[in-house]
């Protein structure tokens, strides 16, 4: 029996680089999926009220980058020196930054979906008129998407697309790490929240999605994985 | 000449634990303090439009954290293996969380102020009646405040007080580690942004704090920091 769990909801998410990890290191895991339902009775259970958590010999921990780095490191996907590892971490905590923002703006085009749908229709006749929500939802998801599509999303993937370039295709010193994983598998996860693949334009780092996902433990996961993880 | 730089604003921010870790490792570096006027010039030329950034021997690298942690090694604040460095990198990535959490609702304050005094008076008028604005910041703030002080806030800080108490009155693995110079370091933004001391009534962190800012290399430090470091 596997010693090894992860635990998180049935989606790719923040979860899904852990996973290619393990995968790729050939770690034998449980996949511990917690259904939506279940969550509000797991929460308090789970150290800051998040998910995914990490299980080790009877261990648990949090956040979804230090595990990532954690895996990285046992399945050596790091870097040779400190500083390799410092350019790692880096570039991994400034594709956090980017996640952050695309995060802000679906926050963002929900509140102003509420507040609009809100004022001119009652509970009872929004449901029915699902259609009208519908179409306000459109237009106001192109009002607040204006700055990610137009400054923010070309800000991050013009130098991404340039650090690969620089990197021999990869996301630092030259070579695959943990930091490819983490990017190209949370990648799903951007497109959803984007509404679009942001990789398009950017050969080089489409390329490396190409390298990553052409991985034999990875190809095979992705093949067998969940249809309905959407995200 | 030092070759070990650390570019910031002249503020504390996310900076201060990055100088608190140079000066306990006494690593002689220069402090290039970008005054906010240089700022747009300075922006287009950092990898990611933001600042701090470490440099050593020529080579400049971005992310806070990611500093944090690669001279946390250097000056030996770290785990005796991968395990416990992943409960140090957990907990810092568990603090930053709570700053985009605290950050978030200054963000939300300023935009809710500046919709509500755009309503009433116009430009020229508000700036004759700032008392106006003023009385309506007091008033927003609270009302935007009541979920992070009636729950985020609280939340975080008995979780961490618990975990401080488990840890012999440290964040990690029972010793002194990186992990405290990042939380102490930041402290002080963090209580510039709630308006409030977030440690009372946690007397284990309290403590946490007294240790760490008397540290002969930090308490030195913060006797010769310039006043003006607000925040």
């Amino acid at each position: 029996m596997s010693t090894t769990k992860l635990i998180y909801f049935p989606l790719k998410g923040v979860g899904e680089p852990i996973r290619w990890l393990l995968k790729y290191g050939n770690i034998e895991y449980e996949d511990i999926l917690i259904g939506f339902d279940d969550w509000p009775k797991i929460k308090p259970t789970t150290p800051f009220g998040q998910i995914p958590l990490y299980e080790e010999n009877g261990k648990k921990i949090n956040e979804s980058i230090a595990i990532s780095r954690y895996l990285g490191k046992k399945v050596n996907l790091i870097g040779e020196n400190d500083w390799e590892n410092l350019e790692i971490d880096a570039i991994v905590d400034t594709i956090n930054d980017l996640r952050l923002k695309l995060k802000k703006y679906g926050y963002e085009k929900d509140e102003k979906i509420k507040e609009q749908v809100k004022g001119p229709l009652f509970n009872e006749i929004r449901l029915k008129l699902k259609k009208y929500g519908y179409e306000k939802d459109e237009k106001i998801k192109e009002q607040v998407k204006g700055p990610l599509f137009n400054e923010i999303l070309p800000y991050y993937m013009e130098r991404m697309e340039k650090i690969a370039e620089a990197n021999n295709g990869y996301l630092a010193i030259n070579k695959l790490t943990w930091a490819d994983f983490y990017f190209i598998g949370i990648l799903d996860y951007f497109n959803y929240m984007a509404e679009m693949d942001i990789l398009k334009g950017k050969p080089v780092l489409e390329k490396l999605r190409e390298k990553v996902t052409n991985i034999p433990a990875i190809k095979e996961w992705i093949a067998v994985r969940p249809d309905t993880w959407y995200m």
